[in-house]
């Protein structure tokens, strides 16, 4: 299996930047980060002048392979994305004037349902772990559909591309969904998870890269029964647990008029044993106060989504003061709600629905800052799918998941063909990083690796010496 | 010139897409659109299935080239941007956590300044005009420097490389402005001005490409003496004028402190002649209902610039109501407040912060639907620019000013890399359009023309036959 078969040294030269804290960056740009055979962080330096004294300080480096940044680009930690549904990628853009409620009938409900085809699903599986790939996203917890085949034919593919993956097959089976399209029992939901769980730590037991996450579609869709079983299928298996939660001020509604015992729509997650620290919560655009303290009691995560609560109008998540509180959040792109694949336009819409809020409680404390975003997309997400102690930035110990920015010269062959951003050569390391925050995109990332292996590469990519 | 020589006669064959009325896209699957030595269009055929017959109807079209869109592509109209700063594209996503009016002196003035070096000037000039074209801007509004020299180089390019513009010398004499870069007198405010506009009416007498524009930055950046002399100019020069109107909290009332005698912002433009039926009003965030009426009875135009409001904190233009009042309104890039040169990424904006807005006041009705915010990147701008008669849409007499379109196939050659779209075959028209709204870029913007001279192409591009 390719991500556990040992790998040539690498010493990655040249810029390097990730979150220090929630709002500082370091910015190195003389650095040297050491990969070894295993994908792990061996040594991190940060003002070198020559290569050559390096790899003599230690004859372990002598024969290191180098892969060398040019002076307008850095490495950066690979994306996470918390949130996100697979096979609602070729649904891209079409939302049309729908929120919440009625786009799940009208748009997806039919495109997920039409994975029981499994050549279907293998195109669009295989063409959406290759574009979040491209996108920089090195990690990726996945909504697929109810269908056990196509839902483990993601985890192959994951696995086999190198994406560090949680993969859940959808249960779904009160009659909110329609009849074509849901689980026909309790029992068929739980044993389908069941089967799906199995299979995914069959291909990847330790875990390293696949692994699976129980994946109630969100409240309204599981009937009180099925909420219960699947519970204790997640302490049972000890697995992820991953669902939405106050997205819509309709759902919200909705799920008081479904669960009318329950006090709140966490309550109803929390009295079905779903609220667990390894329990990702997609939106949290509505809470109460006291629905929020619960779920940090619980110790479980948040997934902020902005483009998606944009573009389907459901929201401004006040992401401000869940962070105050002490929440763990990472981004989601949440396609198809959300309309765009890349953390990094993520990263550009939360900042965007933070000027919202602050324009509408008219204060700047609401505000995001370039520095808590790049934190959110980075180490927020790792602590959300629980990788804080693995990935999210350079340090020895950690994995190397990255990727190579490189950001177009004016002049440069390839011209404005070749990227969106234009550095003129004056930027320093600051503005670097904000010009490929505000005007980068996936062709700015020229390379991305998942445990020192290369997992994708554009023509740019000029691979290691 | 180019601009004016005559061209081989050309026939634009498959799906045309352009606003039909606000409201209304018209999609033509099936289409052809013939262009003559003028660059005019000279007849729009909606049900086409054969090029031979098309030719054999009129003589006069046997030798007539031909380009051809693939099915995964249609023809666009170019779009106009109604508001940037071609000085500030190289601050481009440099805001960090300022407003308007910090904004200015910690980034804007500074790089403003620095035009004053002619070398500089056209090494950004080029790049940027290079860029606003990529994207598929075919007439942009630009704000110059205060430099002469610069501002005519502006105009030079754009007339070499064959985009419709307006450019203009930016006024400003008030001691807002920091002492190393201001007009230094009302009189040489003036004489800069006339000096500029009689340059580009020079290289361009019929102003079929480039036209002068008087350029006040705003009312803080101009005493009441300038103000009057300038209205003086674009009278007496029967000039287009644009400036800033009402863009931020703080700025209005600036506004009404240095001009306390005035009734409103709207008010010091008025009384010194400064508005309209050829004035462009970039921004129009806070106007009080009286302000709007008074610039309907002007007929100025508005640039909505929604990228910039949202970057800078402006606030959320209230669209809805301005289109409901009967203002004309168009797109602006609003670079660098704006993060980005594309009007596409502005139509994705425009309908955010309509959504926001929706979100505030808790109604569907101040959405944007996709169909209204591309009217106002193409009709709404040309009406806004005063080429309302001569471009927006495909319709004979007009002149063809166009993107072609090019979405990627999924499995074409070239894959992820080719391209931010994924087409899977199975869409209709309508979506295709979605899906470029809501993912596309510059690289799905494989050609541009301008008055049928074709002005900025990508490799993917194969000519006409």
């Amino acid at each position: 299996m390719a991500a556990s078969a040992s790998i040539w040294k690498t010493i990655y030269l040249g810029s390097f930047v990730h979150s220090q804290t929630l709002t500082e960056l370091e910015i190195c740009r003389q650095g040297a980060i050491g990969v070894d055979e295993n994908g792990v962080i061996d040594f991190v330096e940060k003002n070198i002048s020559n290569i050559s004294e390096l790899k003599s300080k230690d004859s372990s480096w002598q024969d290191a392979k180098t892969v060398k940044i040019p002076g307008n680009g850095f490495f950066f930690p690979g994306f996470i994305d918390t949130h996100t549904h697979a096979p609602q990628h070729p649904n891209t853009g079409l939302f049309g004037k729908t929120t919440l409620l009625d786009w799940l009938q009208t748009y997806t409900f039919p495109m997920e349902s039409s994975f029981k085809d499994l050549d279907r699903a293998d195109r669009i599986y295989q063409n959406f772990v290759a574009r979040t790939l491209s996108h920089g996203t090195t990690t990726c917890a996945y909504y697929a559909t109810i269908h056990v085949p196509a839902t483990n034919l993601l985890a192959n593919i994951c696995l086999k591309r190198g994406q560090r993956a949680l993969v859940g097959r959808v249960c779904m089976n009160s009659d909110l969904s329609p009849e074509y399209y849901r689980d026909e029992s309790v029992e068929s939901s739980v044993r389908d998870s069941k089967t799906s769980i199995d299979y995914i730590r069959s291909i990847d037991p330790a875990g390293d890269i696949v692994k699976p996450i129980i994946t109630p579609r969100f409240a309204p869709s599981c009937t009180a029964e099925c909420l219960t079983a699947i519970g204790q299928l997640a302490a049972q298996e000890d697995t992820f647990i991953q669902t939405h939660i106050s997205e819509n001020k309709n759902e919200v509604a909705l799920v008081q008029e479904l669960f009318p015992t329950s006090k709140s729509y966490t309550d109803v997650y929390d009295t079905h044993s779903l609220l667990t620290p390894k329990t990702i919560l997609a939106h949290a655009v509505h809470l109460s106060p006291e629905e929020r303290r619960t779920i940090l009691e619980r110790g479980s995560k948040i997934s902020h989504c902005p483009a998606s609560n944009t573009a389907i109008t459901s929201g401004c998540s006040p992401i401000r003061t869940l962070i105050n509180e002490g929440h763990t959040i990472g981004l989601g792109t949440d396609i198809s709600g959300g309309f765009h694949p890349s953390i990094l336009d993520n990263v550009r819409q939360a900042i965007w629905v933070s000027r919202h809020l602050s324009i509408q409680i008219q204060s700047d404390a609401a505000k995001l800052s370039t520095e808590e975003a790049l934190y959110l997309a980075t180490r927020g997400g790792a602590a959300v799918v629980g990788l804080e102690d693995k990935v999210g930035g350079f340090e020895v110990g950690k994995e190397f998941d990255a990727q190579m920015i490189v950001l177009g010269e004016v002049g440069d062959e390839g011209g404005i063909e070749a990227g969106p951003v234009d550095v003129f050569g004056w930027e320093n390391g600051q503005e670097m990083v904000e010009k490929w925050v505000y005007a980068g995109d996936d062709r700015n990332t020229v390379a991305v690796w998942v445990r020192g292996r290369l997992v994708h590469a554009t023509r740019k990519f000029k691979g290691a010496e």
